[in-house]
C-alpha cells in the first residue's frame, strides 16, 4: 500500500473521512485500527473481474456501487456493523472518467444505510478487476453461523429477489427484453442496499443466530446451511419474495421461481429465527424499513436436502434450471 | 467468501491451521478475529499481476512466496507481528499443478520467520492476479511511522539490496546473463526474509519510530520519509549494503549504486533510530540473525530532498536511472 500508487484513487477518495476504530487511514505502510468494546472483527474479501462477475462495459458507477454491496452483504450475513475497508483497483489504463464515476458509486453505497470507511489499498495496471477486503464488528458470542440453524427454525430472506437472475440472462442474450428495460434492471440490482444495520440487530438481541448472503442462489447458500447444520429444509415457493419488477417481462410462474432458487447476485440474507420470535425480529425489520418473507422451515436432516413446496405439494426442482446457471 | 469458490484452493491450503487471535477461520462468510492485548491492528493489501508485478511464467512457487513477502514488508515496516491473512486468487483456468505449487510457496513464506495464518479469501476465473490482505498486531504508541524521523536519526536498511533491480533489468533483456544465473537470482530475489519480527521488537522497545519497506527504490520511499516528516537526508553510498551476488556480474560501481537507489522490489526496510541507541538496535538485529547497515543521516530540511556522498564528496545521482526504473 505504497503512497504513490494510490495517490492516484486516493485523490477521488478524499470525500471518505476518518471514522471511530480507525487510528489510521490511507498514507502509510499499512493502516491501523481498533476493534469495537465487547465486539470482534468480521473479515470479509471479494473480488469482481470484468466479463465473469460483471459485462463488459459496466458503467464505472454501477461498478463502484456493486464492488462494496457485495461485500456488505458478507459482513450483513455474519451480523457484523460495518466498519471500514480496503480497495485494490487492477485497470488497463488510467481513466480519470472511470475513476470519478467508480469512487461516486462506491461512496454513495459506503454511506446508503451504513458509515463504512475506506482506510488504504492500491491501484495497478492489469485487466479491470476490483478487490475489497470488508471488516464489520460483531458482537461477543453472536456470530450468525451457517451451522446455528436448528429443527423449527423459520427460514426468513430479507428483501426482494429474482431479478437479478432475469439480468443476467438478458445480459447473456437468454431473455430479450428492450434496453432501456435492460438499463432499468441494472441500476436496480447493482445498487442493492445493504442489511448490515438489521442484521447486526438482530444478532446483537439473539434474534437470529443464523445466516448467509444469497450470491449464489438460494438453494445453493441454503443448501451450505442443510451442510453446515446438518439439517434439511422445506421451501414454500408461494412465498418466495418475487420482485415486483419481474411482473413487467410476461415471465411464467416458473420462471420467476427458477430466478429466485438459482439465480444468484440478490445479496439480500437468509436467515433462520425461533417462530416465537418471529415478531420481534418483524417489528425490528419494521424499524430498518426492510421487508421480510418466512419462505420456509428448518427440518430434521432427510435424504433430500431442500424439498419444495407448492400448495402442499412437492414442487418438482428444475435441475436444468440449475445446471444453466451454475456453468 | 463464499464455500463454493474457495473449495478450489482450501484444498490446498488446509495446512494452514488455525492460531491465536482467529475465532473462526475459512467456511463461513467472513472469518472471525480479535486483536492481542494492548495491540492495535495493521492492515495491509497488495496486488500483483501478471506481466505487471511479475514475469510471465514465473514459476508458481516462487510466486506463492513472493504474493505474501511484499504484503509482510508493509507489516513489517509499521512495527507489526505478523498474525493472518486473506487471498484472492484469479487465474484463466485451474491448474492443480499450479495451485499445489503456489500453496507451497505460500505455505513455507508464512512459516519463514513467522507464523501467519491464512483465515479466507476467494479464487475466480480471471488474469492472473494474486490480492492479498495481510494483519498484524502493533503494540498500542509503538507504530513505525513514516513522520516519525528526527534530525540527527541514523537512517538504517535491513539485509542486502540491489539485485532485484538487477533481476528486473535482466528480465526485460536490458542486461544480459545466462539463464542459470538468472534462475539463480530469481529465486533469491522472490524468497525474501521477512523483517516482521525484528521490527515489531524494535518497534515496542522504542528503538525506532520510523520506518517504510523499500519497494519502489530506495531513493523513492526515502523521499516519503522525508516529505512526512518533513526533514532532508544525506546518503552514503559506500554504506550501501550491496547484494553479494552483483559481485558476479562485473558491473560498474555506478550500476550498483543504482540498482540499490532506484531497483525497488528490495522488501528490506528502511528505517531511523536514535544514534545513541543504535548498540542496542544492533544487539536485537544480532538475535535475529538481520545484517543492518546505517547508511546515511536525518538532517534538517533542505532545498535538495536527499543527497548523496561519496567519501565526502557530492556523489552525482543519475537522472537516467530514475527514470529507467520508473517508467
Amino acid at each position: 500500500m505504497a503512497i504513490g500508487e494510490f495517490s492516484l484513487i486516493d485523490k477521488y477518495f478524499s470525500a471518505f473521512d476518518k471514522g471511530e476504530d480507525i487510528i489510521l487511514g490511507i498514507g502509510d505502510d499499512c493502516a491501523l485500527t481498533t476493534i469495537a468494546k465487547n465486539h470482534c472483527l468480521a473479515i470479509t474479501t471479494d473480488t469482481l473481474n470484468e466479463g465473469v462477475h460483471f459485462f463488459k462495459h459496466l458503467n464505472p458507477y454501477l461498478l463502484g456501487y456493486k464492488s462494496l454491496v457485495v461485500n456488505l452483504s458478507d459482513l450483513a450475513a455474519m451480523g457484523a456493523k460495518a466498519a471500514y475497508f480496503t480497495l485494490s483497483l487492477n485497470m488497463p489504463q488510467s481513466d480519470e472518467n472511470f475513476l470519478q464515476e467508480f469512487a461516486r458509486g462506491l461512496y454513495d453505497c459506503a454511506h446508503n444505510n451504513c458509515n463504512i470507511k475506506l482506510i488504504g489499498g492500491n491501484t495497478s495496471q492489469g485487466h479491470l478487476s476490483i478487490s475489497i477486503s470488508a471488516y464489520g464488528m460483531v458482537k461477543n458470542n453472536c456470530a450468525l453461523l451457517r451451522s446455528n440453524a436448528k429443527v423449527g427454525d423459520y427460514i426468513v430472506v430479507t428483501g426482494d429477489i429474482g431479478l437479478p437472475g432475469l439480468y443476467v440472462d438478458a445480459g447473456y442474450g437468454y431473455k430479450h427484453i428492450t434496453q432501456d428495460d435492460f438499463n432499468a434492471i441494472e441500476h436496480q440490482v447493482q445498487c442493492k442496499e445493504n442489511r448490515c444495520a438489521l442484521m447486526y440487530e438482530l444478532a446483537t438481541n439473539n434474534l437470529s443466530c443464523c445466516a448467509i448472503d444469497i450470491s449464489d442462489g438460494l438453494i445453493g447458500d441454503l443448501s451450505h446451511i442443510c451442510d453446515s447444520s446438518n439439517v434439511s429444509a422445506v421451501l414454500d415457493v408461494n412465498k418466495l419474495p418475487f420482485d415486483a419488477m419481474l411482473d413487467k417481462f410476461s415471465l411464467t410462474f416458473k420462471e420467476k421461481v427458477d430466478y429466485c432458487l438459482y439465480g444468484g447476485c440478490d445479496y439480500e440474507v437468509l436467515f433462520t429465527c425461533k417462530a416465537e420470535d418471529y415478531d420481534r425480529v418483524l417489528a425490528t425489520a419494521f424499524c430498518h424499513s426492510t421487508k421480510l418473507s418466512v419462505i420456509g422451515k428448518v427440518v430434521s436432516k432427510q435424504d433430500q436436502k431442500i424439498v419444495c413446496k407448492l400448495n402442499d405439494e412437492i414442487y418438482q426442482q428444475d435441475k436444468q434450471a440449475f445446471e444453466h446457471f451454475y456453468n
